[in-house]
Formats: C-alpha cells, structure tokens, sequence
C-alpha cells in the first residue's frame, strides 16, 4: 500500500515551535518571518525535510505559507484548503489568512510595525516573489530582509535530503532525445544571446536529460540543479549520493554530474548573460549572479513550453497509460457498486482503488494522494483521509473520487463523483451543472491564441446561472510521468498562457457545499490541431483551429444525471463518449467487470 | 437628414500628399513620421481639422493609424477594416498592415534604418504608446523623436477647430450634481495624495461637470481640458468661443473657465504630484509638466470608473429611452418588410430609419453612422453606405442594420439583422449560432470580479464549434447621452476590467462571410446586482452575483431562426423576450406597427 491514512496534523506542536521560531527572531533581529510552503526547487511535493510550513503550523496542504511576527502569526492559504486550515492548526497561536485575497504586504502593513525587518529565506523565495513583496511594501517602511534559514536553525531531527537514484526515461517513449533537445534550446539561447540558462524547476532538468528520479513522492522527478549553456553542454548539480545513478548515455554525452555543494561557487563562473525564469528562480541565486557580476537574463525556464507540448510518443504512450488507468477504475467501480451502504468506509475505497491500479501490474506509484471524500468531506477539494478522519459511506452520500497513478508511459487524473444508495434532488441538480460544464469544455474547438483565462468561464456558466461556482480553477497542467501538476498552461482565470498543441490539461469542474458534499467530474485532455468539420467551407476550415482530445475513458455515474436539464448536443456527446468507453475498455476487464461496464455505458 | 451619403474616400489624392509629407520629414531630418486616426482627447470621432489620417490616406475608419519613411507608408487597421481600408486607399502608395498582429515596432525596425529618427506629434500620442514604442524599439537604434505636427504644416485649408456650444446637463438626469461629483473625486485624490488631475477626456469632463458640449458629430462632447484639484475646484480650459456658452453654474460654482491657450502655461503652475493617466495624456502633458518640476502621478482618470457605473436616474433614463428608440425601430420595421425585394436601397432603409427615429420628436442627433450593410456589404463590420456603394437588396439577402440615437435621457445602440425574401440554410444556421451567443450572455448571472476578457468567449462559443467566429469584441461600454462607446469596461479579451453594477455594454456577437453576408444582434445591457432564485440556499444566495439587465426591446426576426438548432433554455428565453418586446412596445405604436409587433412577437 502506497498511500498512508496516518493523521499528520499535529496542531498542539505549533504553539512551543511557534516560541522558539520567535526567540530565534529576536537573536536574528528581525520583527518577521516567511514561512513558505515552497523548496528550493518551487514545487508542490516536498521533502520531509523541506515541510517547513507543516513543521512550525501543522497545515499540510500543497500551497500556501505562514508570516510570523512577534504577536501574530498568519496561515494564508487559498480557497482548496479554508477549511482544511482551521482543523490542523492551533486556532490560539495561528490565525488563518484567506489569500490571495488579501495581500501579504497589506497584511504586513498592519502587523509590522514602520521600519520592520521582514526576514525571509532566500534560496526558498523567487526573485520575482521578493521583487513584488518590495515593490507592494513600497511607503510602509517595512523592508524585507534575506537571512539564513530561522527554521532550519531551530528544527531537531530535521529529516536529511533525499537520495533517490536517477533512471533513464527511454527516447521511445520521450519521443526525442535529450541530445537534440538540447540542440534545440542551444540553438534558441544563441539567438537570443543567452549564455546560458539557470535551471532549478527538477521537471524540467528531467525533460531536458530524459531521465527521472526518485526523490520525493508521487513525483519521479529528482531534485537537482542544471546549467545548460549556449553549446548544448549541461553541468548537473545533485546530491553526491546520486551521481553514481547518473545513467550512462548522460554523462558520455555532454552531461557532466557535479556534487550540489559546488553549485553555488559554479554560479560565480557563468558567462553574462545567464538566464534566469523570475518566476522560479531563488532570489539567492540572482544575488549570486549579480554579486559575481554575472548579468542575469529574466526570461522564461525554455525548458517549459516544450516541455509542455507533449510530442507524439508521449500521447500515445499516455492514452495507453489512461486505458489502463482506466480499466483499473472499473474494477474498482464494479466491487464499489456492489457494496451496501453503510458497509465500507473512505479507507476502503482508497486501499482497494490502489489495489486495482496495482494490479494492472504497472504502477509505479500513485500521482498524488488519493481523494475519497464521503458527504462532508466531499465539500473539501482536497480532502485525504485520515484514519481520524474516515467515515462510513451511508445511504443518500456522495462520494468525490479523485486519483491517478504513475505509470512508465503516463501520468494519470481522474475524478468521478458516485452515488451510495439514492441521492437527494439538490445533489442531483447541482452534479448534472458540473456535468454541462465539463461536457461543454470537452466539445470546444478554438482559435489559436486561446489562453485558460479566456475559457475558464464556459465550463462555469451552467453553474453560475444557478448562483453556483467552485473555488479552483478548472483544470492544471499534466506530465507524462512526471508531475501530475506541471505548467505553464491551466484552464483558469489566472492563466493566460496559449492553448499549444499536445499540452495536456485537466477538466474538472465541481461544487462544493460546505458540510454538506462535494461533487467534481474530471477527465485529462489533449490539446490537438482540430479535425475538418462536414462541409466546413474554406473561409471557415478548421485550419488553425484547436480541440481536446479526451484521454479518460470512464463512466460517469447515469445515476447522478437529470436527464431533463440536459440538452441534445450534451446527451449526444455523453452517449458517444460512453459508447466510446465501453469499445475501449470492455476488452481489459474480467467478465464482471465488463458486464458492470456494460450497463455503465448505456445511452441515457 | 442626419447621416449623408457622400462618398468620403478621396484615394487619389493620397500620393500627392504623401510628397508633400515626404518633402517635410526632409526638412525636419527625420526618417519616419506616424500619423495617428487620434486627436489630443484620444477620442474615436474627430473634428474635420483633426481628420490627419483620411487626409492623408483616404482611409476613414475609427481606429488605425499611419506610419511613413521614405520608402513605404504603411496603414496599420484591425480586423473590423481589413476591406475598407483597401478600397479607400491608392494600394502603389499605401500598404494595409494588419493590426495589432503587426506591431509597429517590428514593422518599424524593417522600415527604418538603424539611428532612424522616427518623428511623432506629441499632443497625438499617449504616455504610454510612446513609452510601449520606446521599449519595443529598444536595441534597433531607432528612436521616436517628438515634433511639431507635420500633416498641420502641409495641409492647406485645414478645418480650424470647433466652437460648439456648452449646453447643461439636467442634475435629476444626471443622478448627482457636480459638485457631489467634484467633492467625492477630490476626497479620492486628498486620500492618495494627488494635488489635482490633469483631465483630458472631453466625456470625463462632460460627466464631472454635467455639461454637454457640441464640437464633433455623434458624440455630445466638448473638446476641453480641464485641471481637478484636490479641494473640488476645477479650472477649464477651451476655445475662447465657447466660454460664454458655460452654463452659469459651473462658473458660480467652484469652476473657472479659461482660454485653452493658456493650457500649456498652467500646466507648469501645477502642484506636485499632479494625477495623469498614462492610457489617455498626450506625451506632451507629461514633458511639460516633468520640465516644470511637477511631478506625474500616474493613474487612472478618475472619473472613468464613476463615470461609467450609473446612477439610478441615469439608467431610468436611458430605459426610457431604448423603449422610445425600441418603438421607433418597430414602426421601421414594419415598413421594412412591407417592401418587395428589389425595391429598395440601404440608403432607403438608413433614410427610413433615421425618419423613424426623428418621428419620436426627441432625437438630438444619431449616436453613429447608420450601419445598413446588404448581401456582401453585411461582411464589413462597419460598413457606412455612400452614393457609390449603394446596393439595391435583392432576395436572399441579409441585412446587417446597426444604428442608434442620441436623446437627451440616453444613448441608444441596437443591431438586427433582417432576411430579404428567402434566405438561404446556411445564412439561417450561422444567424441561429450568433443569437445562441447573444441569449447566452443575456441569460449570464456571475460573481463580481469577472471582468470582460473571462466571458467573451461564451458568445463565441456555438459559433466556434462549428469553426465560425467574428473578429471584433463582443461588446463595448455605452454612455448615457454621451459617446456611444465608452470605457473602461467591454466583453473582450482585451478588457481585464471587472464588471460594475451599473455598468452598460453591449452584446453584439457575430458573424461575416467576405464577399457574401454579415450577421450581428445587438443588444445594451446593464450590469445589475442578480435578483434572488427561486430555492436559492443561503450558502448559494445571490449576494454578491451579478446579472444583466436588456435595455432594448425589439424582436428579433424569427424567420432566420433554425429552431431545431436551440436548447429549451434559449428557447425560453427568447419567448419571454418577445413577450417583453409586445409589453412594453405595443402601447407605444401606430396601429399596423402593433399589428407587426404581435405577428414579430409570436413563441418561437
């Protein structure tokens, strides 16, 4: 069993940590500190060592971060976790922060006194993060402060680093080697006249090498450093534990693997200039630069567009991966609907969905940690059960399911929300809502240019017209054995990056009802170049024009649909895509798995 | 008669005076020179002496701009005027750039040499276009140089500037006095700081001071300057002529009026920092403050967001208004189809409807160029008929007919779009899908904060699906007896300003097949506060939602609409739509007009 139920909130712990992260200010002469969720490398999984933020608070959701002066001590986070915030903190010493609504300069402003010293951890905070918290306190006499790590100073049995060993990821699967994609990014540094460029983010490093690692969980990416200069040379900075793991065809290939401690000092003997991404860069390394007089580039990490833009080995090898995936969900499905109410609880289902992704005989991993939110809990977005916090599904419940596995050929992302026993009229209105608003994204097709931002709002609209919404985007970025979030494309209103195609992108929908349940529909798709319409005209071909492609092939639950709000293109649309399901699928499934899927799949 | 019928477009005279603008860019030792569409106020009509760019290029359009080197003139357009400008212009002389795909730093750094001197008039251009143009020139080493106007030292018999006269505009109108007005934006600047604004919006000084003015057609506006201080006080600066025109209380009134000579001289007397919004100042505002050692704060105009959330009595009046304008619209088109294909021309049906709109006894002027665009003339957006483009409608044609009026209680706006006989299957299914888009906005409830750029697309939506789209936003503000378009907001991707209560816009999707038809159905809406569902619970109540309002009440013609093609929602809606239009219109016709409205009106 992969995933763990262990309860990992331990909120009495924060008050004394709390005290001793403030003694530890006084010492450091600072009237604040950051506390970001965010390591070195910028990413949603950390490693033990690295949750700094669950450490000192004992919120352990994937965003957000603390602000500590000496009579406050703010947990901001966003809409995913308002509710989570308050169940693992200690409500005396933490005060939640709803944010981004509120600003942490703005915040600052009142919890700092004129001439504050907001310390802060600067290979922990981007350059651009730290340019615009200056720039917002602009006027308040409060500056932000670069120090070494308080919590790391204060923190006994800090777990050490990881060590995971690197593997090769097959060229068959990448669809290119690494050779000439670093060919393509030299090319491309030298037109711009970018010596070389910084890289920090661990998914791009493994894109850029083709390899994988294995230093946190759910996430097969390792932790390193890279520089990739204008001649298509890489020097790799890792813990010195795993450069003997470096596969072979890296280091004959103009891939020289450095122990990390020398990373800092190889900063300082960077031609000018040496891009860096603001947007992840640590503003430690920026100083380095600048303090060496190398001049550092501010552009994007060139290693995330075509990272992004999946090639066409890679969506093939993840529609395999996602019928698998998908298989494996309906076995899972055909024991749940045979389960009584009141007879299993969110555990279970988490442990013998694992069991039938393990099954398949494939899975590496799973790709985050399952959700298996029952009734109220269903109302959490991010919701993961804990053995404190698991609960029998009962009659009349909702169950918001959400898990993906990690395969060699792909990374998978599902969401089905089902019904145990009969559901009420309220659930049943509000589930078809989320339904129209992901049928509606899946049947897009688009101009080029079309950025998330811009559609966003279709996937909402069936939702809104009934004062409904959700409080997250509609869909992330996902990589192919890699992270199951991965940028720079989200279907959201923050995103105004272009649809490109082979970029994949979640579609996923829902509502949530605080204390009441949660509903979210979610099937991966493929940006793809769009197919010829009949009789589409020449003023009007399709050239140019943009479509999914759905990976899922599942279900979604008949039962929970009111069949009378839909319309005819929705009902056309969700019939062939469970016909589709049962041709892809049936042919995986054992006989009772097939008959389950089957009548699963009938026309509505 | 309002509107006339002369052919504007002069393309031959287009090369002679492109020598002559040559000869002087010699004189004057530059290598480049921009000729902008705008005026010192930034405003889409100009007065006849401000009409630089058609003088020049013979183009005509409301937006676009030239720019000329010794060996090319290039005419930068949108997508709205990729047609017109070609015929409008001497294609040896000029080139059509298409804009803003083509931007013109990169055209620029083709056209020019490196050093090249790129000469501007610096009342024409903002701050910020040429702070934008600087940048995106950087390392070309052309350079925008500001001097006095070119295109004024060449042009002969050039128009000298408007007199019109200042009129009053009612307080009980306007919703709220000036000085209400004045004291609430003065209390604004106290609060950031900012002695005074520096106003150089002639439809944010109307609305501050609850004037109207007279100077360009269309748009009941006065060229003037004005200087808010942060005590209320205002100074206003324009043509001698019309000073006495000032009603008396403004001057009794906290406002001074001065000759907009003096503008530039007061500019140096300024209190630092003087507010000036980097969107609309000419560049030389800021340079002649900058050299007098007044500091620019740079922010927004502060009576546009004011300015475009109306008042209670603003809205009343412009309700009463689009019902008037509504009737007259109705006993046009009861006219309309009276007549036999064949029989007669757009300059009829724009005559006619001027007529009709005159008939109400209230019309001031037309709020724009009646656009009646038949058959292939449909396809230009903005097509405006003249004597030479004059088409007699034929059956089978669509007729675009866009147009609106200025009355004293409001501004009106209203497109439909009108079949001549029998109409072809593919006219009907592409008309059907603009109107899926227009109901699918009106129907629209939302939460506060979404702003323009994240709906826009679901307009476009049923068009997209089937590869169709139309190339202009799909609404733009409106005032009340003001400019017909007005910021800040709009429903476009360009627009990332949220929607306000009280905001008006328009909803005009569309579709154009060059060469064959155009489509487009317009109505105004009102951004309200969302009424209460029926069974909305309160975690889901409408607190905080936004809906829209429709000011116009005209059917739309059911004989374009393919049925079969709409969902039961859009169906509804439509009907309570036309039931609406019979309820509020019917006692406002002449017997046969009542007759057509309730044939117009029937459930679809």
């Amino acid at each position: 069993m992969i995933q763990s139920f262990t309860d990992k909130a331990s909120p009495e712990q924060g008050p004394p940590r709390l005290k001793l992260l403030r003694d530890a200010m006084i010492s450091a002469d600072l009237d604040g500190w950051l506390v970001p969720r965010a390591d070195v490398h910028q990413g949603e999984y950390v490693a033990p060592g690295d949750e700094r933020l669950a450490w000192l608070t004992g919120f352990t959701g994937s965003a957000g971060f603390a602000a500590v002066t000496a009579q406050q001590a703010g947990v901001f986070v966003d809409g995913r976790y308002r509710t989570q915030v308050r169940a693992q903190t200690d409500a005396d010493a933490f005060q939640p922060i709803d944010w981004p609504e509120v600003k942490l300069a703005d915040w600052a402003r009142s919890a700092l006194p004129d001439g504050g010293r907001l310390g802060f951890d600067p290979w922990l905070h981007t350059h651009k993060e730290i340019a615009d918290l200056t720039a917002t306190l602009k006027g308040s006499g409060i500056s932000p402060v670069p120090h070494a790590n308080l919590i790391d100073s204060i923190w006994q049995d800090r777990p050490a680093p990881p060590t995971g060993a690197i593997t090769a990821y097959p060229d068959d699967l990448a669809g290119k080697t690494s050779a000439d994609k670093r060919a393509d990014l030299a090319e491309a540094l030298r037109e711009v006249g970018h010596r070389a460029a910084i890289l920090t983010l661990p998914d791009s490093i493994a894109w850029l090498l083709n390899i994988r690692g294995n230093d946190i969980p759910r996430n097969p990416i390792p932790h390193a450093f890279a520089v990739l200069h204008d001649d298509a040379r890489v020097d790799l900075y890792m813990h010195p534990a795993k450069l003997d793991s470096l596969p072979e065809n890296c280091i004959t290939n103009g891939v020289t693997a450095h122990p990390d401690t020398g990373f800092p000092a190889a900063l300082t003997l960077q031609l000018s200039p040496a891009r860096v991404d603001p947007a992840s860069i640590p503003l430690a390394i920026v100083t380095a630069l600048q303090e060496a007089d190398v001049k550092p580039a501010f552009a994007d990490d060139p290693c995330i567009l075509p990272k992004a833009c999946k090639t066409g080995a890679e969506i093939s090898a993840t529609r395999e991966a996602h019928l698998r995936d998908g298989a494996a969900l309906c076995e899972f499905l055909t024991w749940f609907d045979a389960q009584a109410p009141g007879t299993i609880t969110e555990i279970d289902v988490v442990t013998k969905l694992e069991q039938c992704r393990h099954a398949t005989g494939k899975l590496l991993d799973i790709s985050f940690e399952t959700i298996a939110g029952s009734g109220p809990n269903g109302a959490l977005p991010h919701y993961r059960v804990s053995e404190a916090s698991n609960r029998t599904l009962i009659a009349g419940d909702l169950l918001v399911l959400d898990g993906g596995g990690q395969y060699l050929d792909g990374t998978t992302d599902i969401t089905r929300t089902l019904p145990v026993g009969d559901v009420g009229a309220e659930q049943r209105a509000a589930f078809t809502r989320v339904l129209q608003g992901m049928i509606a994204i899946s049947r897009l097709r688009f101009p080029q240019g079309i950025a998330g931002r811009d559609i966003d709002a279709i996937a909402r609209y069936p939702l809104w017209l009934a004062d409904q919404d959700y409080a997250h985007g509609t869909g992330h970025g996902v990589g192919v054995y890699m992270c199951v979030h991965e940028g720079p494309q989200r279907i959201s209103r923050a995103s105004e990056v272009a649809l490109h195609p082979g970029m994949i992108v979640s579609n996923e929908p829902g509502y949530y009802r605080e204390g009441h349940f949660g509903i979210r529909i979610e099937n991966l798709l493929v940006v793809q170049p769009a197919t010829a319409l009949p009789g589409g005209n020449s003023a009007d071909s399709a050239a140019r024009k943009l479509a999914f492609e759905t990976l899922n092939y599942v279900p979604v639950d008949r039962r929970l649909i009111q069949r009378d709000m839909l319309g005819a293109p929705e009902i056309s649309w969700l019939d062939a895509y469970h016909a589709d399901c049962h041709a892809k699928i049936a042919p995986r499934l054992a006989p009772d798995a097939a008959d389950w899927l089957a009548r699963a799949t009938q026309p509505i």
